[in-house]
C-alpha cells in the first residue's frame, strides 16, 4: 500500500482506543494469570460496563441497567470495522509459541467481536475463525497490522483493543485518532500501565466528559 | 496530643489534597532543577490556573479570566488553616543540609500562603517567618506534622501541598479525606508520579466532575 493511499484511508476512518483505567493509570492489575486474566483487582475496572444492558446484550447476556454510560458504550461499539489486539489480550498469559493444540482465545466458540480481529504476535499462525470472528495473526509489526485492519474495516473505524503495550505503541507512533478513558475510582497499585513509554510529543484535546455510576468517561482527540 | 483529641479534631476539619496532574499521572515533569522547579514540561500543568483571575489575585497579580475553574479554585482555597509540604516543594532541589545561608523558599519575601506551613524535612531548622507566613520544619514524620498542622488550623482544614512523595505518603497512610485531581490533557512521559506506592487499600468515591478550559476537575472523597 502506498503512503498516499494510507493517508486517504485515514481521512475516512478513525483509529480509536476506548479503555477502562484505574485512577493510578493501570488497565490491568498486577500478576496477570490464567485464573486472573486482568490481574489482581483488575476485574473491578469493568464492573461499570458489565452492569450495563448494552454490554450484556452485545455479549449475549440478559438483564442489566441503563444509565449515563449507555450512550458512551453504544458510541464506542458503533462503526467499528476491525479490531487490533496484542498477544496479552488474546492470550494465553504464558505467551510464547502456539504449540500443537493452540489457544483459541478467552471467548469460547462465539467470540463477541463479530468482525475481523488482528492479533499482534511474534509467532506465526494460520487465521482462526470462530463463528463470525476471524483472528488473523500478524508478525510484522504495528504498521502492518494497522494497514490490514484498515483494509478490512473499509470506511469504518479500527479499534485498538489492548492490552497496554499495544495501545502504548500505537499512541507513541501517533497512529491513534481518538482516545477515551473510562476512569474508575480505584487504585490497583501496579500492573499494566497506560501511557508507559508514550511521551509529550503526543498532544491531546478533551472532546467530552460524562459522569456516570462508578466511572467517569474522558474522551480525547489526538492532535495530528 | 492524645489520640482521642486527634480523632475529635479530625471530625471537625478535613485533610485535603488538590493537585494538577498530567493524563499520564505526573504532578511534575522529569529532571526538576533550580531552572525548572516543576521539571521539563511541568509548568504546563498549571497553565489553566495561572490564567484565572482568582489565582492571580491570591498571588498578588492583576488580570486573568473567569471560567468554570473559578468556583473550583475558590473552594480549594476556602477554609484552609494550615499547609503541609515536602522538601521537594519548599526546595531547593538539591535538598540536603540547610547550610549557613539557608534557602528561603521559592516565593520571595511575601509567600502566597498567609498561613502556617509545615515543611517535612530530614534536617532540623528554626522556624522561618516571611511576612504573614511561618514555615515550621518538622523532622519527626508525617503523623507529627499532621498533628501540628491540625492544631495550627483549629477548626479549618489542612492542605497537603505536595510534592508527590508527601501526598503519596499521606494517601498511603489513609490520612487524607478529600482528593481533587485537576487533570490536564498533556503527557509528561516521566517525573514525579502521583499514587506511586499507594495501593488498593485506599478506597475512593467520586464527589464531583467539572469540565473547564484546559482541565477536568475530578473530586474524590476517601472512604474512611
Amino acid at each position: 500500500m502506498s503512503s498516499s493511499i494510507g493517508i486517504g484511508l485515514r481521512c475516512m476512518s478513525k483509529v480509536r482506543v476506548h479503555i477502562s483505567v484505574s485512577l493510578d493509570g493501570y488497565i490491568a492489575g498486577p500478576n496477570q494469570s490464567m485464573e486472573n486474566p486482568l490481574g489482581e483487582g483488575g476485574e473491578r475496572l469493568h464492573d461499570w460496563v458489565v452492569a450495563l444492558q448494552a454490554w450484556r446484550e452485545a455479549s449475549g447476556m440478559e438483564g442489566g441497567e441503563d444509565n449515563a454510560s449507555t450512550p458512551v458504550v453504544m458510541e464506542e461499539y458503533e462503526n467499528v470495522g476491525a479490531e487490533i489486539m496484542g498477544r496479552g489480550k488474546f492470550g494465553p498469559p504464558s505467551r510464547g509459541p502456539w504449540g500443537d493444540e493452540p489457544w483459541q482465545g478467552w471467548w469460547g466458540e462465539d467470540p463477541p467481536f463479530h468482525k475481523p480481529v488482528f492479533v499482534l504476535t511474534h509467532h506465526e499462525r494460520e487465521p482462526l475463525t470462530l463463528s463470525d470472528t476471524t483472528f488473523t495473526f500478524v508478525t510484522d509489526g504495528i504498521q502492518s497490522a494497522l494497514e490490514r485492519a484498515r483494509e478490512a474495516a473499509g470506511d469504518k473505524d479500527v479499534f485498538i483493543g489492548g492490552g497496554a503495550e499495544v495501545i502504548n505503541r500505537y499512541l507513541g507512533a501517533r497512529l491513534v485518532d481518538e482516545l477515551e478513558l473510562h476512569v474508575v475510582p480505584i487504585l490497583l497499585g501496579g500492573g499494566a500501565r497506560l501511557f508507559e513509554g508514550v511521551g509529550p510529543e503526543v498532544k491531546l484535546e478533551l472532546v467530552r466528559v460524562v459522569e456516570a455510576p462508578g466511572v467517569t468517561h474522558l474522551k480525547y482527540s489526538v492532535v495530528p
